[in-house]
């Protein structure tokens, strides 16, 4: 088995999923480096440093800058920035759908402008899968429409239709792509995304259309989006027992350490999100005790780390009072600092909840968590 | 003795300087870092791993922000930023001449605005050695005017006067801070600066009236500001036999590898250049074969790493293509996987300029390396 759930407490699984590029202990979070690289300038070395286990990176980005025919000329996407963990791509759909000009979705795919320079770009099912080959990510991502937040089910019902039929054309061409004797990958694994917005009936018939796929794991997309997280946890709640017990669950984009907690508790696997890092390059941290903000005038002299219970490297060597200043002189190394700090704590978040389904204190931790995290420091 | 020549071959020097904050192995190259932080997101980690020596942070910076004040009350410059090697902080002089506006200078000292705020400042040689006792750096340098590179000669004559007298003033104000109980390092070390631009007969008269302080190191100012090598060559090669033997000689604001080799060739101990890390950021790169800039399209796909010589972190571990990528896709570990590299190629300069002065070889050294570092890879 590819997957193998060790623990269970309630619906909150501990798992092992198993990859060519090494295992991966669920639930797990991935850190997202847009372009194959973590943004604020952390290098591979400092991910191994702070704990990271998969690096996620986007479709679309690398299909603009630097294109995928470099990435595979270059010997895939771990050579490519050097890292031997496993990698997870999206599809590109939801950068298509939130960032690109101009779109026109057809049955085919979709024909847009790039968000950089306004070059026609067209892409597909099959294009995705074959972009996502050559860059040889460990994990790739079907290519779904992703509607809008505040779509109305007549619209949301047509598209997870058209999902559906993406999907097929999604693991048909996988499946080609991966017994070709050029790929780089050819263990390439394929996510497919359920989605349905907040609409309970599409939730749950997207679900019971694609899991006969058998694919290696599946995802929820179109959360996050606007609506309230009581709106995301029920959706989650109404999937939970669609989705197969025996393959990883991803909840796409996700958020906040509180929202971890509370989706861990429902059954989610993996997450990832561009929170800690986008949040730590100005200045927001997260700690044991809830959210703190460097720029405050309060750390002007604060000679404590940005969390006293933290032993990433950051909080072993600097102080808030050091942190503070270089975001004012507006050394980058402030940037990176932060990220590296706001990462490890993710990182080790997710530790601690392995470790808590492991040992049967799971009900316990996560309401002292959820408790603790959501308060500001 | 604090400072120790122990091999020589011709005028270049191999020597040790003691301080409080540990050994320095002389011909030395400091790595910039204005406030108290290398740009490109580089650590004192970082800095550790790049065999950096000495850390050189700006005096007229740190005061403007975050002020000296905060940086005492934290316990000193080493404790801001986590550093316990030396430190050393220039006094300011040459950022209040050559940054900032409507300066008013007079024998008590200079008038001017903040670059930043335009907020009114004065400087003097007794506020910067208290601000620069505050920051408690291993080594102060005397507050020095700091003329144009076209000044004529009548200029330069009187003002090498007044800056004798201001480092009269220096050296009291500094042993006075150095005899007070609240000050953080009580052996903070003053070097002096010569001055007199390109005149040669004001180079020797300025040399003359400083050396009888007794300081501990002499720096030559005003140089590598808009004249020649060959004329910044030979007014080293004027001034060496009137600065002395015993005492480390520190040529301000050089250079180029090549300069640095021909500098040390004559005479010269300690050099600082914001050089290898400006350039960095721009892409350009120092290698054992000459300059490279990576932003040139032939790099597209070049699984090289910067200098297939190189022993760093950096080319241990990236190629190329991959870094060149970072600087299309804006990626700030773009400019920190630079920094590294150029500064690594600096310090690892030094080790061996050092080790060919310990065994003999050094002039067939230098006499290859000014041939290589010369040419354009």
């Amino acid at each position: 088995m590819r997957f193998t759930v060790t623990h269970t407490c309630g619906a909150a699984r501990r798992g092992v999923f198993r990859t060519v590029h090494g295992d991966i202990q669920t639930p797990v979070f991935m850190n997202v480096g847009t372009s194959a690289a973590i943004k604020g300038g952390v290098s591979t070395g400092d991910l191994k440093r702070i704990g990271c286990q998969v690096e996620l990176s986007n479709t679309y980005h690398l299909h603009v800058r630097p294109g995928e025919d470099v990435v595979y000329k270059l010997g895939g996407i771990h050579k490519f920035f050097n890292w031997d963990r496993p990698v997870l791509t999206d599809s590109g759909g939801f950068q298509v759908f939130s960032l690109a000009a101009l779109r026109n979705i057809k049955e085919e795919g979709v024909a847009f402008q790039s968000h950089m320079d306004g070059a026609p770009i067209f892409m597909s099912p099959e294009t995705s899968m074959q972009i996502q080959s050559k860059l040889a990510s460990t994990i790739a991502m079907a290519f779904d429409e992703c509607p809008s937040s505040v779509a109305e089910h007549a619209y949301i019902d047509k598209s997870i239709e058209r999902t559906t039929r993406w999907l097929y054309r999604c693991k048909e061409e996988m499946d080609r792509l991966n017994s070709l004797p050029e790929t780089i990958n050819r263990e390439q694994l394929l996510f497919g995304i359920g989605q349905g917005g907040v609409y309970d009936d599409l939730r749950i018939r997207h679900l019971k259309e694609i899991t006969p796929l058998d694919l290696d794991g599946y995802a929820l997309g179109g959360l996050a989006v606007g609506e309230t997280a009581e709106e995301m946890y029920r959706v989650i709640e109404v999937c939970e027992p669609y989705l197969p017990q025996t393959k990883p669950r991803y909840l796409m984009g996700v958020g906040t350490p509180v929202n971890i907690l509370e989706c861990v508790d429902r059954g989610i696997d993996f997450f990832d999100c561009v929170m800690p890092s986008r949040n730590a390059r100005h200045g927001n941290l997260f700690t044991s005790e809830g959210l703190l903000n460097l720029n405050n005038n309060k750390y002007l002299l604060d000679e404590k780390p940005i969390d006293e219970r933290c032993e990433c490297p950051v909080c072993k060597s600097y102080t808030r009072a050091y942190i503070r200043h270089l975001f004012k002189a507006r050394e980058l190394l402030a940037m990176r600092l932060c990220v590296l700090h706001n990462l490890w704590f993710y990182n080790k978040l997710m530790e601690n909840i392995r470790r808590a389904i492991e040992d049967g204190s799971w009900k316990q931790f996560k309401e002292e968590q959820v408790y603790m995290l959501g308060k500001r420091a």
